[in-house]
């Protein structure tokens, strides 16, 4: 399974990629790799000194809304960590306006008025890309032509059911006890909140796609919630419609799944026609493996909380965690894994430490440090 | 597998049970049992109105050390819903002052000094409950006295995990960062401060039973955010250490295990010594079984979001829930098995669909209904 090309030498932040398909691409593909490729979920946040610099002067929407500071933004892992792909800059509420909610943040996300009712529900539209973000769009193109090749980028929305939750929660909430109300009390509402998240998503995700994201991620950070059968029902057949879209239409382009909380819900998570699933860090790879077969891409799945350790304890997690997803010390890369922390890396952790862990993944499973 | 003695009608609120053993203690030692025993978990709380009617009278905090108050709380719902058990009404936080760590609550648990460093946790105590907590003694002598026979009275605890990060995070956390950042940056001083945890709640529990308590249950509401291995390392060795501890000195004690999200460490869970295991309601109760094999009893896992449904959708989860863990409509009750919630009763239920579940699952599993 080894790659027939020259192995890469541990490349410089900034390096170009060889004149082949990029390695996370092709990763995501599973195709051979020769080493495993790394990024990180939250990678352009809170933790970076360059990210606050740049939000002092502008806040979070602005932030999200402006292609300028998006790209800024978007970049500045890329320059500083050397990671294996770039993520848009977004918020997975951006849509929101144009489907006729507006929402804050001070800090965390607020809908002053949440969609609870039939007639609420009804009266949500579920615009064009085009129109309702232009934004976006425009962000996304800026990325490419800034990153020049260097590495891929991720275009990402929200999963519909996390998408629904907000929009009926208000905001985060701790019991999420309205969506799933909903969901009991007035099933046939809430597949009609669902199926209107899912053609906004749809959307988003194609134009991003169009406009130049060379991959499309849904973050269902709050499908955990919901007992396997409910997740069957209420959670799958909106994603899986999202992502059936795109392997019609765009075939090519990897779709990746996160899924928080997945390890009772494996069965149904591999019916989403994903390429990739994103594992959050309680569930082991390998029970995710006997779960989704042995044809899935597994991405993650690091602890996040395991970066504010010293850098030996760093290590030794992530030697686990690849071994976890099959990578012999002796034997190259595994393949069919991305490395990626299993949840969005944490405010408090030290960027040397993030920088630490690229490389060493880097080191570790390097064809050339056999 | 069905009992040799009459079935027992449907039972009012209040009704004695027969002078063998308690259905619901017969259950948790994997006796036969005429139907499927129930009670609630968190159901004596703010979902009643004479709860509330209470707590308008007396803060949490007195509710809790004033053994009437107490008494009084834990009956409503014996008397209200007819449930299988009573649990002892009372904070999985109140044994920290007796560790030296005082805590408040406005509404939720504020520790202001945090223990997060070494000469904290050095400084901690490790009480013995007869000293740090008589009011909790003298609460379940007198609803012993109270429930007179009624339905068993459970004891309980947090697990020791779950109470060192209270400690340590000084409060519910969102992201649970500074107990795993302990973890894994000072592993040694995190074994000290969970032995502390342990040692305290081993003599919390064996006095509560001492003091009548017939069955005890340890929370572990946050050991869902470990990853696998590092639950097997961190919070499994000090939960079994309590269980190993009430086994040896009381083994006819039926022992409960709360398991927030444990569908990615059943393996793990399974060797806690736990003779029953409360499983959430993320959990398919057949992959519960599956991983914790024929034996063990299992507890729950109606999604407590259920009971802010109409009934006859109450009624139909309900079924799914009885039919996971081997109920057969026509067969009588599932033997092993306890119907509980996945997760504390929410504090917007009605509570009259509280009822219409006892009673439906009480008609539904009752050898009297075929």
């Amino acid at each position: 399974l080894r790659s027939p090309e020259p192995a890469a030498a541990p490349a410089a932040a900034g390096a170009r990629e060889p004149a082949v398909e990029p390695l996370f691409l092709r990763a995501c593909r599973g195709q051979s790799v020769e080493r495993t490729p790394i990024w990180i979920m939250r990678q352009a946040g809170r933790y970076l000194p360059e990210y606050r610099a740049l939000r002092a002067r502008a806040d979070f929407w602005t932030a999200c809304t402006t292609p300028e500071l998006a790209c800024q933004i978007t970049l500045q892992p890329v320059d500083r960590l050397g990671v294996d792909a770039a993520i848009l800059f977004s918020d997975i509420l951006v849509p929101l306006p144009g489907m006729g909610v507006p929402v804050t943040f001070d800090p965390g996300p607020q809908i002053d008025a949440p969609v609870r009712d039939r007639a609420r529900i009804e009266a949500l539209r579920t615009p064009d890309a085009r129109e309702a973000t232009p934004f976006v769009l425009e962000a996304v193109r800026l990325i490419r032509r800034e990153l020049a090749g260097r590495v891929p980028l991720i275009g990402f929305a929200g999963a519909p059911f996390t998408m629904a939750t907000y929009l009926v929660e208000g905001g985060t909430s701790k019991s999420q006890a309205a969506i799933r109300g909903l969901l009991f009390a007035d099933p046939e509402a809430a597949s009609l909140l669902l199926h209107k998240c899912a053609r906004t998503i749809r959307s988003y995700l194609l134009e991003q796609i169009r406009a130049g994201a060379q991959a499309a991620m849904l973050f269902d950070t709050w499908a955990g919630i919901l007992a396997p059968d409910d997740f069957a029902r209420f959670a799958l057949p909106h994603a899986r419609a999202v992502f059936a879209e795109l392997a019609l239409q765009v075939p090519e382009v990897p779709r990746i799944y996160y899924a928080a909380d997945c390890a009772g819900r494996l069965a149904q998570v591999g019916q989403l026609e994903a390429t990739v699933v994103g594992v959050d860090w309680r569930t082991d790879l390998r029970l995710a493996r006997l779960g989704l077969g042995p044809e899935m891409i597994l991405q993650g799945n690091l602890d996040p909380a395991v970066l504010l350790a010293p850098p030996p304890r760093i290590e030794a997690k992530a030697r686990e965690v690849l071994r976890a997803a099959g990578w012999l010390e002796e034997g190259g890369p595994s393949q069919r894994h991305v490395f990626n922390l299993g949840h969005g890396i944490l405010p408090e952790t030290p960027p040397e430490h993030a920088l630490f862990l690229v490389e060493t993944v880097r080191r570790l499973t390097s064809a050339a440090a056999r």
